[in-house]
């Protein structure tokens, strides 16, 4: 029996832990370190599917959460599974909906036997469990799983964040139990501990035991200093198995996507790049910019001028602006177009620079122009 | 003196008085009938310009009155002139204003100077006048500037009526004395008169004198009950010259195209595509469908099974009523490209018909399915 994903080493950094791999799965191979757009809803925001796979990517994230309350994972099902609903052939990676659930607040209730939950759409009860989370994942169709897990918030009591780590492991049980078909989707593990490094151990120890084809960390970038997560990072990486890929959860800023890979993690996503463009905000070489900034009504140059994407060879900051002020929709397809454009292509960049042991250097020259870490 | 835009004949149907042409433009030709996609504010909403290009319109229409205000002609100027801008190398055709201005409402004062207006967006104080729509149009650098007229309202009394006609008469030869660069932009007079025939002919007879490279009719599909509008149509189309392109203004409903290029019109353009788009509505050979609709919720089939427009080829009924739902953009994105294929589409069909001598049996097959003229 093959697992449905798996993890080809390729080459280690001399000089960090980055790693440059390779992810088999049923829908393709993904090249590693990668940065995963995200369609929540089965889009990523703003874009054609085809458009987000001719930038490079080769996976994209969507929610269960979100999928199971609207269209239904059924009706999913029914179309003949998420990839061709949403018509894209390449592969991809269902969270669990544990994020979304937790985020509820008030409207939530964790027992040990799953969370029930009032949807934020009509407000009709729900009760996500560990079997639930598989099912709907099952009938997404999606590459990657991700299993049912709790992602404590900061900050916490250390026996509260043992107690929730506990639980997601027997969760995680579960989970395995429940999911049949390996071969054609792979469960990842969640590795959970809040801030204290002894939980984070324990939590590796317990999830590295049932064997899984992927393992990502959760529970950080939810309000802590991002020193203390560099720091809980520097620590639990190498907990994690190294024939198997490391994904980091919700992050993608360009500075944490730089600090994930040089401690040796895999995969990331987040839906800053598409979220901030429907604001005007276009990440650039140089830093940051907002589009709407009165500086860029006769700025006939494109967003940033190192860029060779779709967005900044046929348009200027003026004419975004324009769209922008205008209203237009045009002003987030073609930011999204870009901000995701922009993310992609530094990773070719860093994956580049892995395979030539220089991700060091890479990485400083990134940062002198950006601005360094922020 | 060579007019920038000029008509050349090709086929005359028949049995009726459709007509096949090509309009030659600085920025290519257009083949005629020819529905033109409307990008009121420099875009065609929720449409990259290359895939307008790729379903075949050769011109699109944008809005002085709004360009004028946002982002300022000048600055479309400084930017290379609108084609550049806003990244469409095909011809473009700009409204004068009038059409915008004149439905202020109590915002705008008519005067024999021009009208003095309040900004919809900022309420600031305004004044469009021939000579200024004429400013505006060639810092704008469209192929086709319109003539700046009154919009009548309907109804109207004979001598409000007979007035604003003479007025916009007058108008005209001030548009024109105003308009230089003929070999590099061509104006188009305006017909008006209302419903009342005698001052269509007036009209008529006053603008052909001009001796224009185009003629459109305006002051239509203002409220008026279909029939009239017709029986107008059937009056005055044959007043404009043969050798000239004829646009009638603001009409785009795929059956309002087929009886005005049955009556010998060649140019017709209508937001309505991409604004049902926005409100979930599609246009197809069997009529008019609501996305909303909650029978399409398990509906796997394209939104028009006759349809080979990318929406129609790559995704459901079921799919895109789940993106109208969730306030996805890719709903607009998806259905604007399925309405405007449509009706693009569509007028192929026409040219196709009128060459071989068949338009009224096209139109019949065409009507059959579609529901006939609503």
């Amino acid at each position: 029996m093959t697992n449905a994903v798996t993890y080809e080493l390729l080459h280690r950094d001399k000089k960090t832990g980055a790693r440059r791999g390779v992810i088999h799965t049923p829908h393709g191979d993904i090249q590693t370190p990668v940065f995963m757009p995200v369609g929540t809803q089965g889009a990523v925001k703003a874009m054609r599917p085809e458009q987000v796979a001719d930038m490079g990517a080769e996976i994209i994230l969507a929610n269960t959460y979100h999928l199971y309350l609207r269209p239904g994972h059924e009706i999913v099902k029914e179309a003949g599974g998420l990839h061709k609903f949403m018509n894209w052939d390449r592969a991809i990676l269902t969270d669990s909906g544990g994020f979304q659930v937790f985020s509820l607040g008030q409207l939530r209730k964790i027992t040990e036997e799953g969370v029930s939950f009032q949807s934020h759409i009509d407000g009709s009860r729900h009760m996500l469990s560990p079997e639930k989370a598989v099912e709907i994942q099952n009938a997404l169709g999606s590459d990657i799983m991700m299993a049912f897990d709790e992602c404590a918030p900061y900050p916490a009591d250390r026996s509260y964040i043992k107690d929730s780590m506990e639980r997601t492991c027997r969760w995680l049980e579960r989970c395995k139990a429940a999911h049949k078909d390996v071969e054609r989707q792979s469960l990842f593990g969640i590795m959970q501990g809040g801030m204290y490094k002894d939980l984070r151990r324990e939590s590796a120890e317990r999830i590295v035991d049932m064997d899984l084809p992927g393992y990502s960390i959760g529970g950080l970038s939810v309000g802590e200093p991002k020193e203390l997560m560099l720091d809980i990072l520097d620590d639990c990486v190498d907990l994690l198995p190294e024939d198997k890929p490391r994904y980091l959860m919700g992050v993608g800023t360009p500075d944490y996507l730089f600090e994930g890979v040089e401690r040796g993690l895999d995969m990331f996503d987040c839906v800053e790049p598409t979220r901030i463009a429907r604001h005007g905000l276009a990440t650039t070489s140089h830093g940051r910019i907002n589009i709407k900034n009165a500086k860029f009504e006769r700025d006939f140059t494109p967003l940033d001028p190192e860029c060779d994407c779709y967005t900044c060879r046929n348009y200027s900051r003026a004419y975004i602006r324009h769209m922008m002020k205008s209203g237009e929709m045009m002003s987030a397809m073609l930011i999204s177009n870009h901000n995701l454009h922009f993310l992609i292509h530094m990773m070719a960049g860093i994956r580049e620079a892995i395979e030539e042991d220089r991700f060091t250097e890479f990485k400083k020259e990134f940062y002198e122009k950006y601005g360094g870490f922020k």
